[in-house]
């Protein structure tokens, strides 16, 4: 089944906001089997969504919209799409009810212009909003074409991000896998770092070949500092074939595997060091954050990490990780010797059971003929060693800080992993 | 001049990867005068991309495209529109040497295939690419239509990031300005922080009445924790009338101002510190590091920033910070005794002439009927005295951290700002 995305508002095309739903869409409805063959975004006037809409019309089986379902004169997605189909709306009252009650569960008196909200196309499944008061809508459009009569869904989802997620996840997949079932299809996506694009292809691919002759289509995705490997099929056997194809891969390039589907690292590192009880604390000096910051984005995170140090002067390394004037001097801030320093200082600071510690020069100046920009020490100590990886990322700064920090990350999980 | 963007890639429609560009082209072109009026993304497969560009050029005066410009068998957009325009593809010896001493100059040997991207549609501008191989080209089409003749143009741009950007800002502004001199535009965006956008509305748009007579156009785009208002204006009074509005809008909210056009809140503040030689330092607990990640994005952030304590632990709070223990028992750590200690004891740690100090409930779990999800204390302390704000932002873990970092940035901003 063929699926095209159009976004609407002026924002988007005035490039104020960056279209974050997307990618969000598509790769929810890529995992379920859905092909997204199209994304368009236009602005929020009627004549423009009746447009993008009549055309996407033509040539696909769903098409999903998103914004322009509030109550102000800008949501027009509603009337326009009604209008360009033929359906009548009608006040729904269940629908004016679920507004009603939405104001008056949070103590908030109704503004009468979210009446409208309750107007919906005749037929239409209405989609409950729990997060805001316009509901999302579904209808069926018969079409009669040269190559015979078929149905195209108009999947019509708010646009603020935390109304259409859940409703999306909630309402929408059920929708769609109750009307698919047919479908049958395998999707997994196993997530690697430390390893370049060409190299995980060249170790895997020959060994997949049997496999894709039984329907496996493979795919890879490179992103700064992580390397998806996508594993498809479809058809009575596809649970079988991902399965087998998963197998062989984590066979092969197993130990470069971090995590599959949605997994981030840092989501990856909480859940192993809660798993194992252990804590962490990390110390930054290029990275400036980062590290502590992902690993924050984590609910739960708190149960397992102590803190961080961004130990950006000097003056901060020496007095809050202890590490020594003499190496600073000696050896400079970006060295070995640092970036050991501060890993163990912050051990005997926080008492935890891994530390991190991260110094280099993320550019744009900075850099030396021996320490250009991108060069980065990264030293992990866990309760038996330290050790330290000298690495060279010569990005632009917040490249450099993404891929030292995923880096960090990944040496830390094979430290743990790896422990008996 | 109206324009559309067409960006290309199989990893677009798969959600792998979100779509930079449009937002980045788009606020580009804006600023110019240009309005972009459609979004689209296609595959990277020749026929897609036909049907996309053949469509927009019935509708547009510029179309621009990404991706698709490489030397592998996915690169299909200079042959594909070549074709679609009836053009020839010539083989251009200075793309060729330009290709070749890409490769010379990093004492790398070129790809045979490489040599394929000096085969050029006759007649285009060619754009060097100094950050890669491919050279961006732009054509023009001359249509026929039943309104008359008209000219189309076409700009294509290679996919990656680093290589677009650089060959967009030197090449392609240049030559946009070069073709349309005669457009008189101007645009300045006002970026506002710690007021809603109703707020503003509200203040501001009685009083640019009188300017809306005179051509003036005013737009608002909110976003968590800041709202910008955009005045626009075209025609040969418009620098008047936009720097006109802008005096008006400084006089009624200047305070909320931080910064215009591109700015940053953490560039702003970088640059201040800088301007008046003074150092900061962050304690963060809830924010969990993404104040320091914010300040550590800046260039040349090292001058002012000493560093920062993620004091995600109570122990950490204590120990590095000096936070008393009885205060964590009495008030708890979200208290703004606490947050006041966090920002004194990082004032004696680290002897900077600024420090903020954050202590918050970022949920989704952690609150309490008196101290609910949301809840924060952020403290600022000078070289005269500690002021600590309690705020409410109810809002998801990433939201939060990002909508109370902007908070805390802000306060520290004013506060700099108002010292005599």
């Amino acid at each position: 089944m063929k699926v095209e995305i159009i976004t609407t508002g002026a924002e988007l095309l005035l490039g104020s906001i960056i279209n974050t739903h997307q990618q969000w869409l598509s790769s929810k409805l890529t995992r379920l089997g859905f092909e997204v063959t199209r994304h368009t975004t236009v602005s929020d006037k009627a004549e423009e969504i009746k447009n993008a809409v009549s055309e996407a019309i033509t040539r696909t089986d769903i098409i999903i919209t998103t914004g322009g379902l509030g109550p102000t004169s800008d949501d027009r997605t509603r009337e326009a799409i009604a209008e360009l189909v033929g359906k009548k709306l009608i006040f729904d009252t269940k629908a004016a009810e679920h507004i009603r009650e939405y104001f008056t569960s949070r103590k908030r008196e109704q503004p009468k212009s979210t009446n409208i909200q309750a107007y919906v196309p005749e037929g239409a499944t209405i989609l409950y909003n729990q997060f805001g008061t316009a509901p999302g809508l579904i209808i069926e459009v018969d079409r009669t074409e040269n190559t015979g009569k078929r149905t195209v869904l108009l999947i019509m989802l708010p646009g603020p991000p935390r109304e259409l997620r859940p409703m999306f996840e909630n309402q929408v997949i059920p929708e769609l896998k109750k009307r698919f079932v047919n479908e049958n299809y395998s999707c997994k996506i196993l997530r690697t770092t430390g390893i370049g694009e060409s190299k995980v292809e060249e170790i895997i691919s020959e060994h997949l070949k049997p496999l894709e002759n039984e329907g496996l289509i493979i795919g890879y995705c490179a992103r700064p500092g992580e390397v998806d490997v996508r594993l498809e099929a479809r058809g009575e056997k596809s649970a079988e074939v991902v399965s087998k194809a998963e197998y062989i891969v984590r066979q092969l390039v197993g130990d470069y595997i971090f995590g599959e589907d949605d997994d981030t690292l840092e989501q990856v590192i909480v859940r192993i060091l809660t798993n194992k009880k252990k804590m962490l604390a990390v110390a930054e000096s290029c990275t400036g954050g980062l590290v502590a910051n992902r690993i924050t984005n984590v609910p739960g995170a708190s149960v397992v990490f102590w803190g961080g140090i961004v130990s950006y002067a000097n003056e901060a390394k020496m007095k809050v990780l202890g590490v020594s004037k003499q190496s600073l001097q000696n050896f400079g801030a970006v060295s070995e010797q640092v970036a050991k320093e501060m890993a163990e200082g912050l051990k005997k600071l926080s008492g935890t059971d891994y530390t991190i510690a991260i110094t280099g020069i993320a550019g744009p100046t900075g850099g030396s003929p021996e320490k250009p920009v991108g060069t980065v020490f990264i030293a992990v100590s866990t309760t038996e060693k330290t050790i330290v990886r000298k690495n060279f990322n010569p990005y632009d700064r917040e490249t450099f800080k993404h891929v030292t920090s995923q880096q960090a990350l990944e040496i830390l999980r094979r430290e743990i992993i790896h422990e008996t």
